[in-house]
């Protein structure tokens, strides 16, 4: 009895929040461990496929970082990095459009279709989605930053949401891997963070979602007392600016920023390591990871 | 943590309820206890509201005995009985309609409308949705059954479901008392659960779930053990045949039969004391009360 | 043939009225003796149901103010009145609300579904269709204004049209009591007048026609030759100020002026105690009746 | 006040007509004296502008045999006749084209528009309307009966009655000439009393009628006594056979026939030297002239 | 083999008009030599019906001088002509609409139907399209410009688009003869240039095409060498206030200017005496004749 | 003007084939030369452009042996054949999936997206649009044919053709890989011809064009002379079980019969060697290849 009492209370608490995000786009950032680890994964499906039922339009957006790495060793391509940008040619970029095309995005259709959504992949060039241009790196040399070109490493330049609209509109769930092409259909490898931000702006989202592997954003990283439950958009583009953000944060932080000042309502980064955490970010009165709102 | 998981099993051990419901109907005989007792009312109200957000169509029918009990007694009006039946005369008939019309059905959508839903209250006149017919109690006398007049107690003769579509297809509650009318514009009191019956198989209503004060059906009202989860619908027809059916249970058991055979896939007979009963009926793998299903 | 050259006249001196109205709405306001005489009811339902077969889409209001003083008789309940208006408490308005709604609006929508239309009768708790605020009585006491609470007297706090659009584009004709109900579903009892000024305003209506017992306005009331025809709208509302108009007539002369303000192009004050006064007045070219006009 | 009793008579009797014919197509023969007397021609065309503002969706078929032939006269043409039919030569058929399309539909559009319809001509070589093919002229000659070619008199092949689904939907009022046009682009003139029978079966219009110079059906010409208010399509099939229908009522007589064998509810050969006896016919309880019915 | 990378070639060179001109209207008026001469019918009538197949809304407006000179010949009716126009009395106006509607507008409509095309002729009487008002010719005399009133040839005071857009979502290709008439159903003959222009004006055509009998403008009409390929609007202008174009071109160069400043995107006076120029004109890289553009 | 004499036939050559085919689904299977030459490559995304263009539906699905040989050496995969398929294990079919859904699709995506169409690019997985089920090799044994399970080489159990609907009603050109999962989502490899021809079945389309590397059919390969420009579908049934086709031509015949039997009007097998072939097929009277038909 007391279990149903609980049951009763969960469906109950989730209630406002069925309301607020019926007929609602969210942007899921799919990537780190819940791509891998084969619980998480089935966890990140589940929480879709239930969002997908209750009248949300959730769009993913993943990434796929380790699986084009352990790619290019197989192939023995050999890869230089600068400023943790890997140094991108033709050959690389062709490898890492086949892995997360061919690969991963495949991989994770073919998980939502078989538990009963209508999921389709796309990359970014298909109806040109994701028109991209040259990402130069930064380079810290001799107190001067200066602008290097890596090869095809990419920045959007424009969404055509065309497709996504098309997609949803029927009931489909868009699933984007982060390739972007120029006007001459030269391919280019966008970080995914990135796509996910622009992509929740261009789409008019609801809310933006970024799984990572940590609990969120601290103050101070070293200060576990500093955790950000709630951070706003000024102080957030402060805390880029002052580097006070940790490197692997700060393209989320930069997403957040990217898609709250498109007009997403709200974004959160969350553990993804938790299971069923998207669930419990959307439906449940309590917040998980930071938050990163207006 | 705990209770995460546990909120996160309860959502989605609701998932494929979600899934089943999503975009059907159900009808919702509302009466007894669980409209009298403030705390039941609201957990009713809440039930339905969260049915709506997750895609389902409630429709609602109301009883109401005892507040027109209550209030042909303030007006002086005596009332004589035959096989149970009110006999209903000219007076007491308007009477009736307008305790459930102006009060019952008027409270109900109000407690909606204030919780989110926009309801809609009708009466079997608006549009013609309730044809009547005039109904004969049957008396049993030296052996033999015979039909007697008692006034305005009516038959469903027809049910025009226009009004329904109409209000269902906008995104509007029905709240509907029992009151239905001939040709001729004259009024008849019809029993709640047979319009709730009648309404389901008319519409095309995927469920059909009565609320009552008791836990449900009992093969032998007097062993608590012979309790029936499952009542297949060939069993019913029969048990009603074999007269092995409590009174107060027939017309329940006659509606959910008489919603089978019009198409309705599954009808619920519920314990309306037991808060929730409804969310748990519907969104819980647990199944309450009793089941009649063909 | 002398008559057919008439009927053919009559057909045709209908005509423009036809182009003009065609697919437009009008608010009746229903009350008085064409309410109670049985032979005047019948020539409005029949007058309604006309309008609606030309394409034009009615919308009624009906007022009860003798039935419900009848039934607080035979409840026993004492009235007492400040400034005209009946102090209401609670029971009051309860059984205000279910005389109007259970009982005169039923029985409205019976006589138009019996004559061939698809009436739908409706409170204005119906999907929030009319939510009232407090109505404070004003007190003339020693030459000064005050204002007094005399309990759940309501005004028009905003009108939700959307269940009336819904109702006409479906081709049904909305029937409405005049009962609102504020945000934590209180029930009020608003003047039916007010109610037909608010819902042509708020519906966009092309006119509104009140039916009442005498032929229109005059100049001077004792003066039968100071009937005014046409009044414009700043005529009116010197003549309300002044104090010129008859106690009775005021609500009426507010509703057109509300209406106007609102947008309605004309509006009527009818005698209701002429048989087919709306029909005459809607598709002759004499009036009937005083015309506010802007 | 009589006559507004009068007047709010004839709407009431009405009221059934409006119901039924509310969207309804009916097409209407326009000939004879009412084509050219000039009141009688101000008369038809309020009544299709009446028509059309209560939902009627009318469809006009005109004549012109007089005009035809008054042109043939002035431009030189001489014409001879076989059993009636005039034959008719390339250049008869093109003047008799120029005549009805460039002239007499033109005007009744032009008389149409001024009074506030939206009409448009067609012939029936507008988006192939109507497919002709030769008539042959029967001549009974020594006791046989002989087929005759006299030119480019026409049948209907076949209705294509795409555009006049078109303009019907957007609220155009058709107006058609008979001329017609076999598969290679070759004018036919047909006979106006044919192709209104004809249009009303294919596009299954509710009602055919058809204006003459006469008062209706005789079952014996010389005896007004045996005037025919309604004919059984048996009966009219019968009386054709047997010879017994005046000359010039046969074809009427025939379209009636074909009208209704298509599916039309009634026909109608109706006096067009009564003024206004289309609306009469319709909306009167007096049926006027003859009606042929299954 | 060579034939096929021709023909190849030619089809790949149409690909960008056909994605170009996919869905937009095109005006095209029709007259001189290429409704004459059986041969550039024929090729005209093809041109049309390719268009219509890739998607193109060709609308058609046609002349007629010569069919009503021989017409108003044949009847004996003498005209005299001020200004180089034709005073044109009530007779001699219905002369000309029987022949533009009655003749040429029919043989092309059905020469369009024999073909394949859906096609409905049009006067500027249906649905009002045309509304004209009177022209007055303007006579040089003594060194001034006095205006004389020359009878029914009108000027466009008003083009209501609706039956062509009805007719355009419908798939038809509309053939309008230059008759308008005013609010009192008189007739006007009409500039067929000038009915184009306003037309292409009106609905908002993407372009306009004049079939002439010349190669197009000449700066110098005697010399050769002084062809204009491109005239812009502003020379345009110019040439038509300095006097300088060819008084038969003013007409077709004054439609363009009209066209141009109500929206359409390019206009073309084409020689019409070359076969298929409408197609050349439309489908390949080469020019013909003289375009005027913004 | 000899050139614009052969452009305008050359146009109106290919005006029944536009009228005929507007609208219309085309199924085309690229593959061979057609997609190695880079002068063909060009033709084939120009000729579909062009299609575009005219109204035409196309749908391509492409093939990819050779790149998925050169990507197993790359990464030292050897392969072993039977039957001549190739032994498909649990990494051979990933590899093929990554090269024909990352690389092969994604290039042909690219190229049409340059060229000016919206392509998207699908998997069979993308919303289960092909359901694959195992196929087994047939091995000739000691005179009898025996069934060898070879790994995830499937066939196609059935055909979700929502997601083309979709993306052909919104104007998308589907680019498909010819890789199918079943209900476990296991991806399957699947020959492309059949994928074609099944699709071809399942979407209704109106052609199939089959690119091949030679010139068609002919009765006896090693003669010339035995080319079969039509092949009926009862004979190629014939030859199929005589085992009169040469190998290689085995599944484009077959996918041929598939798509006659399943209501495709026209199938053909073109040699893709020769530069714009498809737009020649498609536009003008020379037929080229082998056509099958009913």
């Amino acid at each position: 009895m007391t279990n149903s009492i609980q049951q009763a209370a969960t469906l109950l608490e989730a209630l406002p929040y069925l309301q607020k995000f019926y007929g609602k786009t969210i942007v899921i950032k799919y990537g780190g461990n819940a791509m891998i680890n084969s619980d998480l994964k089935r966890s990140v499906i589940q929480d879709i496929i239930l969002m997908k039922y209750v009248g949300i339009r959730p769009v993913l957006v993943h990434g796929g970082g380790p699986e084009i790495t352990a790619m290019l060793k197989k192939l023995g391509k050999q890869s230089t990095f600068i400023s943790g940008l890997r140094v991108t040619d033709e050959e690389t970029v062709a490898i890492a459009e086949m892995v997360l095309v061919g690969k991963i995005n495949a991989e994770i259709v073919s998980l939502l279709n078989t538990a009963g959504a209508k999921a389709v992949g796309l990359s970014g060039k298909d109806a040109n989605l994701l028109v991209a241009k040259k990402h130069l790196a930064k380079v810290h040399e001799a107190g001067e930053i200066r602008e290097v070109d890596i090869g095809f490493v990419g920045d959007i330049a424009h969404v055509n949401t065309g497709i996504i609209d098309t997609l949803l509109e029927n009931d489909y769930v868009p699933v984007i891997s982060p390739i972007g092409s120029d006007e001459n259909g030269q391919s280019y490898n966008i970080n995914a963070d990135y796509v996910a931000g622009e992509l929740a702006a261009a789409i008019g989202a609801e809310k933006l979602l970024l799984l990572t592997d940590v609990e969120g954003i601290y103050r101070d990283y070293y200060d576990k007392g500093s955790f950000i439950s709630t951070l706003a958009l000024d102080d957030a583009r402060e805390m880029i600016t002052a580097g006070s953000i940790d490197g692997g944060m700060i393209p989320k932080v930069e997403a957040c920023v990217r898609a709250l000042a498109g007009g997403t309502a709200k974004t959160h980064i969350i553990d993804g390591r938790q299971p069923h955490s998207l669930l419990l970010e959307i439906f449940t009165d309590r917040g998980t990871g930071t938050e990163v709102v207006r």
